[in-house]
C-alpha cells in the first residue's frame, strides 16, 4: 500500500510516464512557515541532469501545492503537492524484455497485464521526488524543534571516507555538506569517488555506495519499544526507497566483532544532563531516542540500468535472450539519493515524535 | 505502539516481571490445524536455561491459548496466547543505576516515574516469547503454501561461516539446522563460536553476531513498491527485536563494492518458469518477491548486561558512578534469537502475502 | 486524519478556496475499466448550479486523473484525481463572525489562527466531490461483482415517501432513480418536497431530510464482528459527510417499538439458497452481510447557511452580535447529497469485501 | 478485524464458550491510577444474572490484569485484561438450526466449517465485557481531564422518557443514574419500562429500546473533519456493539423536520467563553467538539434469542423447519447495554482527544 504512518500520514502516487506524481502529507501542525526556497533547494539536490554523474533526462520537478497552505503557512489540513511529468520517452521501453535488477518481472507478477511498465511505472525512482518534497516540509517542522537532519556519502564502490560516528558533528557541518553537489565530508575523497563513477559510466556499467545519515538535536524519549521503534520507523521508510538493500544503526554490523564492554555506551552526567560518552548505538536504546545523534547508514546497490549487454528473458516468446538498455540512466544514484534518505529520515523522526 | 500489521495484526503485551506476557494474533485464516508439538518446539528453541551459553533463569514458557481455536483448529477469530511470569527476581534491579546499552534511561524518558523498570519491563527480551508463539502459527500457515522459513548463525564475534547465498538451499537443510541446539550449517565452526561465547562469559563480558534467515518456496508477487515493500515489512519487524541493529537483503552492504553488471541477477527461463541465475537481490525486486529465496541477515549486538564494572550515572544523586550487573544473563543471545528472527520473518512474509 | 480504510485507502485533501481538491484511491485492483462517462455522470449528480434548488455557484468539477490509469484501465497503483477550484469568492466570508451550525468555531479551536476559513476551508461540502469521484470507481468495481448501489430521498422536512424496506427492489429501479434530477421513487411526492425546499428558500431558510440507500447483489460474508462490522465501516464513512447527523440500518430506530418475534428475520430456503423472508436487519447480522439487500438511511440536517439574521459572536471583539449570510448557498443539500451517500457506501462496501 | 483506533488501540479477543475473553488497551498514558473498585462497579453494571430482567447465566466476570500496571498505576505500556469463561453450557446450541436475528448464518459464511458457533462464539454479547473493562479505564483517564460520560434508557418498546437535550445536565445526575440498577432519569417511567420487559419475557418474547449517552466537560477542538470526525469515531465503536442498529447525534433524525433557523445553534459569549444557546448538534460541528455536551442516542434491537417458535432453516438437511431457543437469555439487553455504550463512547472520545 502507498500510505505510511499513523500520526503523520504520507500517501504517494504516480508513474514515471503518467500525467503526474505527487504526495499527500497529513498531520503537519498548523502554522508552520513553508520556506519555498528551501523546498526548491531540496528538490534540486535530487533532480537529474545536473552533471555527467547522472541521467541527462531533465525534469523541471516543480511542485505545485494544491492544499493545506494559506499565506505561506500550513493550515493543519492535508498538504497535496503534485509534479507534472513533462519529459517522457516511452519508446525507450520494451515491456517483453525483463530488465535485470529491475521490478519489471515482479511488477507483472503483481499487477498483471495492465501493469504500467513505462519507465518503471510506479516503481520508478522518480517517485522519490514527492518524498523529497514531503521530507523538506518535515525538515522545516523538525527545525522548529532544533533538529537537523543531514547526510554524506560514506563510500562509492569501495572508496570510503570516515564515519559520522568518528567525528564531531555539528549543524553547520551537515548544512555545509548538503550544499555540495557531491555531498562528502572530504572533497578529495569525493573526487576519487566521482572518478570511480565516471569510469563505470565509461564501461557502460554502474556503481553503488553507502549513505550515512545523522539527526542532531533529537530529544530523548521519541519512539517506542518493539513495533514502533525508531529503527523500525526509519528502516521501513528507507526500504521504500528503490535500490536501498541494507541499513545499520550506530555500529550496526560492526557490533558483531565487538564485546559488550566495548559496545555499551557508558552513561555520564554533568550534574544536569545525562548522555553517553560513545554513540555506538546511534542514538537509540530499546527503540527510543536517548538524546545522542541518531546515526545510521544505508546500502545503495549499483543502478540496475546499464548499457552493457545482459542475459534476460523475452516474456512474449518465453525464450532466453539478451538486452542492452539504452534510454537515459544514472551510472550511480548515490549522490542523488542522499537527499532522499534524509527526507525519509526526517519523515520517520517526525512521526516518532508525534506518536 | 504495540500493534503491527494491516491484514495480519499482531498485538503484544507484558513486562518481564509483571503477571504475564502474551500476544493477540488476528487475521489467521480459519481452519488451520495448530500443531501444538511444533509450537512447543519453537518455544523451546528460544527458551533460556538450556546450556551454559544462556542465562540460568528458567521459565516454563508454556503458552495458554485463550481464544481463536476450537478442536485444534483456528476459527478465524483473534488468537490470544498468554505466558505466565513465574520466575522473577525483582531484587536484582536497582532502578536508579542506568544499565549501559539498555533501555533504562530511555524508558524513564518515555514513561516517566511509573515506568516498570523491573528486568527491563516491557523492553525485556522476554517479550519475544509471544512473538515466537505467533511466528510458529505464521509458519504453519506458510507451510500450507509450501513456504519454509529457516536461519543459521552466520557469525559470532568475528567467527563466520558461509552464507546461504553461496550454497544450495533446501527445506531439509533449514529443518536440519533448526533442530540443532546451536544452529549453524557447519558444526565445527559452530564449536569455535561457542568457545568464543564461553570465553566472553568467563571474562564477565558478552558477544554478538549475525543471523542469516531464508524463506523458500515464496511465490513471486508478494509485497508492494514503496511503503509496503517486503523489505520494509521484514525490517520493521526485525528492529522490533531488542539488540538487532542492522539488516541487509541479499548482498546488502556488499553491493557497495560491486558494479551493476556484477550485481544484477540475470533472468533465465526453462520455457515454463522465469528465475534468476544469481540471487544477489535476496529474492526481492522493487519491494516484491521474485520467486527466488528471500535471504537477509541481521546484526545482533553483544548482550548489554555484563558482569564487568561499567561507568554509569546514579539518577537519584545525578552523579557519575559504576555498575556491576549481577542477575542472570546471557553472554550471547544470538543462538536464542535465531528462532525469534525466523518468527518475525514468518509474520512479515505472511502479511506481505495477505495484503 | 484524512485517510480512511485498510485495504482500500482513501485520502482526501483540499480547501474550498485553495488551488484544488482531490483524492487518492489506493487498493483498486488492476485491470478495471474506467468508464469516464459514468464517472462524469456521477460527478454531475452532485454538481451545484443545476436548478433553483441549489447554490448558483457553478463549478466545472472536472476531474483530472494523474496516476493509476493507463489506456482507460486501472493499473493497480494509487489513483489520484484532482479538481481545480475555479469559482471562488472569498470576499463573501468574514472570519470573525461565527456562522451558526458551521465549523467556523471548531475549526479555529482545532487549527488556530492559520485555519483556512474561506468557504468552510477543508470542512466545505465541496470536499465531497472527490468522494464522489472515488465512489464512482468503487461502484464500477462493485458492478463487476454484480453489486448495485442506489438511493432515494426518503423525506424532506417531514414530507415522506415509502421505504426501500417496503417495496420490491431491483437494479433497474435504482438506476432509474439515479437518473432523476430529484431522486425519488414517487415523482409526485418529489414535487411536494421540491415545493417545500423552494418555500424554505423564499423564507431565507433551509430544510433537511432523509436519504435511504440500498446495495443489491451483495454476497453473504462481507465484514467482521465488532470493529470492522459493515455497519461500523458504513457509518464511519457517512459521518465523514458534512451535515449527516444520524444513521440507521434496516428498521433502525423503529426496532425499539418492535418485539423480538416481530424484529427477527425468519430464515427460509428453496433447497439451494438461504435467505430471510423479511429484511428488518438491513442485510447485516452480527456485522456481516447476509446476502439480503443492505439498506440504511441517513439524516441530513438543514443547510446551516441561511440568509435570515442569526445570533452569533464576533470573535475579534468577543461580543454578541448578529450575522446575515449572503454568499451563494443551497436551501437544501439532500438532493445533491444522495450521490455522496451512495459513493461513501460503495467505498465502505468495497472495503468490507476486500478486507 | 479486531483492533480499533490509531493512538488508543483496543484489541479484543475471545469466544463465548472458549477458555477466556479479553482485551489489550494500548495508548493509555503512564501514571494513571487504576481505581479497581470503580472498574469492578462498571463490570457489575453489565454483568448478567442480577435480576429477572436478564439472563440467569451468572459469570464472575472478574478481570485479571496481566500487564501495563505496577503498584496500581498504569505504566504506559499495553494493558491486557482477561476474563475466564466459567459457566458455559454448550449443549444448549445446535449449530445446524440458524437462530433468526443472530450471526449463525453469517458466521458460517465468513468462517466456514471451523466457525465456533457455541453461544455465538466471537459474536457473543459476552465479548462486550472486555469493552467495559477498557472503557472503565478510558473513563478514569477522561475524569482526569474533567470529562464525565453517562447514559440513561431513553425508551423501551415505545415507553419513553425525556431526552438529555431537554434537561439540565450535571456530573451528579449522570453519576446518580449510573448507580441505579435500571438507569433512567425518572424512576416511575423506569418501572413501566421494566413491566414491559417482564411482559415480553412472559410471552417468551423480547424488546429493545434507545440508550441516550452524554459526555460533559469535553473541551472544544477534539476530532477532525471527515474520516476522523467525532461522530465517525463514536459510531464505528457503537456499531461494534451487537444489537445496535442506529445512532443519531443531537437532534439526529428529528433534524429532518426542522428548518435551518430552528436547527442552527446560535453562538453566544459571556465575554470570556463562547458557547451555543441550544445543543441541537449534540456538541459536534464539522466533526469537531464545540465544548457543549456530546449527546447521542443509539437504537438497540430486541434480543434475537426468544423462547417462541420461529421459522428457520436446518442447514444439514437444507430444509425449512422451526426453532425454539431454550438456553438462558435476556428478554431485554438495553439496561445491561447502557454501560457498554458509555464505555465505547469513553474509548472513542479519548481517542478523539489523543489523535
Amino acid at each position: 500500500m502507498n500510505t505510511w504512518g499513523s500520526k503523520l500520514k504520507i500517501s504517494i502516487f504516480g508513474e514515471s510516464h503518467g500525467e503526474g506524481i505527487g504526495v499527500i502529507l497529513d498531520g503537519i501542525p498548523s502554522g508552520l512557515g513553508l520556506d519555498k526556497e528551501f523546498i526548491c533547494r531540496e528538490m534540486n539536490r535530487r533532480a537529474p541532469g545536473k552533471s555527467k554523474l547522472s541521467t541527462p533526462r531533465k525534469e523541471a520537478d516543480e511542485v505545485e501545492i494544491l492544499s493545506g497552505v494559506m499565506n505561506q503557512k500550513t493550515t493543519g489540513t492535508p498538504i497535496c503537492g503534485i509534479i507534472r511529468n513533462t519529459n517522457t520517452r516511452s519508446q525507450d521501453y520494451t515491456p517483453n524484455l525483463l530488465r535485470p535488477g529491475h521490478a519489471d518481472f515482479t511488477g507483472f507478477q503483481k499487477y498483471g497485464k495492465t501493469h504500467d511498465f513505462r519507465g518503471g511505472g510506479h516503481f520508478s525512482g522518480r517517485i522519490t521526488a514527492p518524498l523529497v518534497f514531503a521530507g523538506a516540509i518535515a525538515k522545516l517542522a523538525l527545525a522548529q524543534e532544533g533538529i537537523t537532519v543531514g547526510s554524506h556519502i560514506r563510500s562509492i564502490h569501495g572508496i570510503c571516507e570516515e564515519s559520522f560516528l568518528d567525528i564531531s558533528l555539528s549543524k553547520e557541518l551537515l548544512q555545509n555538506i548538503s550544499q555540495k553537489e557531491f555531498p562528502v565530508i572530504n572533497d578529495s575523497t569525493g573526487q576519487k569517488m566521482q572518478t570511480e563513477i565516471l569510469n563505470a559510466a565509461a564501461n557502460k556499467d554502474s556503481v553503488g555506495g553507502i549513505i550515512e545519515c545523522a539527526a542532531l538535536g533529537v530529544n530523548p524519549g521519541f519512539g517506542s519499544p518493539f513495533f514502533a521503534s525508531v529503527e523500525s520507523l526509519i528502516s521501513s521508510m528507507m526500504f521504500s526507497i528503490p535500490a536501498v538493500k541494507g541499513i545499520q544503526f550506530g555500529k550496526g554490523f560492526d557490533f558483531c566483532d565487538m564485546t559488550g564492554s566495548e559496545a555499551n555506551d557508558p552513561f555520564q552526567t554533568d550534574g544536569k544532563n545525562i548522555y553517553t560518552t560513545t554513540n555506538n548505538n546511534g542514538g537509540i536504546n530499546g527503540g527510543i531516542t536517548n538524546g545522542m545523534p541518531i546515526i545510521f547508514s544505508v546500502a545503495v546497490k549499483p543502478t540496475p540500468s546499464i548499457g552493457m549487454e545482459q542475459q534476460t528473458v523475452d516474456t512474449d516468446k518465453m525464450e532466453n535472450t539478451t538486452i542492452k538498455i539504452n534510454g537515459r540512466h544514472d551510472p550511480c544514484i548515490v549522490q542523488r539519493a542522499a537527499v532522499v534518505v534524509e527526507s525519509a529520515a526526517a519523515l520517520a523522526i517526525l512521526e516518532s515524535k508525534l506518536i
